[in-house]
């Protein structure tokens, strides 16, 4: 299983756009085979990060995502309401 | 559902000790009535990253952990093998 962390900071005024916007990536992301969860939080902490959480079956799985066409169509869109690249992590299980 | 994302950078050489004393934090966490999922996972690209991904029920659910003997004697004994206080998220999921 490998986890991804992506976090993104929303340009004043565009979150709620960018909530719209990731709702379909979020929809048809989770109906990937080898999505095990995978949606956007926001921070309690600070209105303006919202952050995708994502856990896939494996990187095959992860590969597959980010050819599908919601997710080359998509999430360009979403770059637009934030503000710099963002910050995403991989993760794997510590043994 | 609240979700915390706690990353900790470990000092040289302490991963293996910080993995260790981690576990029996997992194992009784992960049994808790409020804990739909806990565990710890290494960065892909920085091996000195640990991150505790943890899924609760609720803020009840997370008091309850905040309280109990495995967190107030395990948690101190993981930060002698962090670097700095860490980074902590509280997420909620974003409507």
């Amino acid at each position: 299983m490998i986890i991804i962390v992506a976090k993104s900071v929303v340009k004043p005024g565009c979150k709620a756009a960018y909530i719209a916007a990731a709702r379909e990536l979020i929809e048809k992301s989770q109906a990937e085979p080898g999505c095990l969860t995978y949606d956007l939080y926001e921070d309690l902490n600070d209105p303006s990060t919202l952050t995708m959480i994502e856990f896939w079956k494996d990187q095959a799985a992860i590969d597959a995502h980010n050819a599908s066409p919601h997710f080359t169509t998509i999430v360009p869109k979403l770059a637009e309401f934030r503000e710099g690249p963002g910050e995403v992590h991989f993760y794997q299980k510590a043994e």
